[in-house]
């Protein structure tokens, strides 16, 4: 195997090239095994590396002249900022020089590129943003919550594969459990789409497929892969963050309402740090673009160094574990046109 | 306008006759222009109506000797059980001795009930369950949350209509905003029945279409009537009740960490509780089952007195505002045929 590669498009994020080197920095001081491709702002990459004490020999810079903002309409701004840091970033995957990407830009732009310019593997007819949520055990993958509205039953048994693969091969889950997400538990309930997906999951002997998964049971965890099609995933995901960030707003309200509460919000602000640390994103890494020839990691635009660092290992593990081989092997003599 | 009545199925919850019985009687207490139809076990209702002092004259008994629980299919319960308080209840509403059912039973039975036994009002197509679902501001009528999964677009222009008016009518919102569940904010994001409704919805003179709300903005009460499809909308729903009560575990959880934790628990528990009492659903009544012949009101399995009081006041009021006869204007001419 060649050497690793990892781009960084270090413009898309609302913090600007600092913490994605400085998550850089700290990533290369964990494994010698890898190198870094910087796509960006030269003047402003040269003296961060310095700053946070970069291996020289192990960073490359590339310099992009244009930024894709979250106000650029996706395809459009894919077709036309040629020199934008995101396209810039993605060539290095399409030409092989990189084997992955990771991303803090506009999230469309992210999904258009990955497919348009990276390109589908062999066998792979969508490919699904797969991020993993918490729940009340383990974390487990929302997948798809990207761009491919409307999905068919097909499509559908290919994420359950690709999130299977990824679960089993990145987060380390034994025989992950694949469930669907369902208005029922029973076989019969559902929409169109999902029973004829569920019988099609039965089928596969390579998945370990539990059933429907009811949208209430999601946080007890009964499935490490919840299949999905875009629309309901990427409605889920983001209700998610807007009911947490409500419940949140509430506990902090209810904690300073008073000078009672302020003392009580002493005595329990640690543990209550420490106990929903895991619902924020640092150390989960990023969304993984699936079924790419390479891999694109989506990070929150907000993201800081952890999660930046967090989202190279997790890239690091995806080469080694050489989940794209695995994937394509899955899908061997499926039909790759649409 | 005769008399109101208003029938309670009194054996479909968890929590037996008594809290039904127990909340009739304070509603009887607050007005005195409806009278009760209890619908169950007639030897177990009578001691009740006496324990609890309601009002003999407003009240009248209908004996019934079966259950349906929450293990039946719902279709072929509806079918067979034909002394079930659920459908002795809804057979009230058909033959018009009663304009309202209030039931803790069976949600799929009380969907396949209404639709079957109730029947549609003139001009409407399909019949959405519309919870109301609390948002940092004020709730939300997220509308349809029931069985009607794979609606066509001029069925969810119907919701949307039919939810405008139960906002404006019963919930006293003026001119309610109405928006439509999506992944994006643009109008050309979305899957095909989503991006096929909106020009029908900015079509629409009598209602106050706001566009695109993404799931993450829900909770920050962006519209007043949130219309979806019906898996969607169940899945949100429930997902909702699932990842509150994640937060709400991890609260507890961290309250009761140490004795410290402890200390700090009983110096904010009250503030906590008053904060949090407007995501439980006691006051906000139950979920409307619109555009039957009659309403239809379906209450959480385990509501207690309270709910049930507050469901009977929402019924009064469906009533007092004619709310069916406003919907039944809104679809003069649409085609009721499917």
């Amino acid at each position: 195997m060649d050497r690793m590669k990892i781009t960084i498009d270090t413009l898309g994020g609302d913090n600007g090239s600092e913490p994605m080197v400085q998550g850089v920095s700290e990533a290369l001081k964990l494994h010698d095994d890898f190198d870094i491709i910087l796509v960006g702002n030269e003047q402003e990459l040269k003296p961060l590396v310095k700053k946070y004490e970069c291996d020289e020999n192990r960073v490359s810079i590339i310099n992009s002249t244009e930024i894709i903002t979250c106000h650029d309409a996706p395809v459009d701004a894919i077709r036309k900022k040629k020199d934008s840091s995101l396209v810039v970033a993605l060539n290095t995957v399409k030409d092989g020089s990189s084997q992955c990407l990771i991303s803090a830009g506009n999230s469309g732009a992210i999904l258009a590129g990955g497919q348009f310019i990276v390109g589908r593997a062999k066998g792979v007819r969508r490919t699904p943003l797969a991020p993993l949520i918490p729940t009340k055990k383990t974390d487990a993958l929302l997948i798809d919550c990207g761009a491919n509205v409307d999905a068919k039953p097909d499509v559908l048994v290919q994420f359950a594969k690709m999130g299977s693969i990824y679960m089993e091969s990145i987060v380390g889950v034994k025989n992950p459990r694949v469930g669907i997400i369902n208005i029922g538990t029973e076989d019969e309930k559902g929409n169109a789409l999902v029973k004829e997906t569920i019988p099609l999951l039965r089928e596969c002997k390579d998945i370990n497929f539990v059933g429907s998964i009811e949208a209430r049971d999601i946080p007890e965890g009964k499935a490490d892969v919840l299949v999905c099609e875009a629309f309901t995933g990427n409605c889920l995901l983001k209700f998610f963050e807007g009911v947490g960030s409500m419940f949140l707003a509430e506990i902090k309200g209810t904690l300073m309402s008073n000078f009672k509460t302020k003392i009580g919000a002493l005595l329990i602000k640690s543990k209550l740090t420490e106990r929903f640390k895991r619902f924020k994103a640092d150390d989960k890494g990023g969304a993984p673009l699936l079924g790419l020839k390479g891999l694109v990691v989506k990070i929150h635009g907000n993201s800081k160094n952890t999660e930046v660092r967090t989202a190279i290992e997790q890239c690091r593990n995806f080469i080694i574990n050489d989940v794209n081989g695995k994937i394509v092997a899955a899908f061997e003599g499926a039909n790759d046109k649409e």
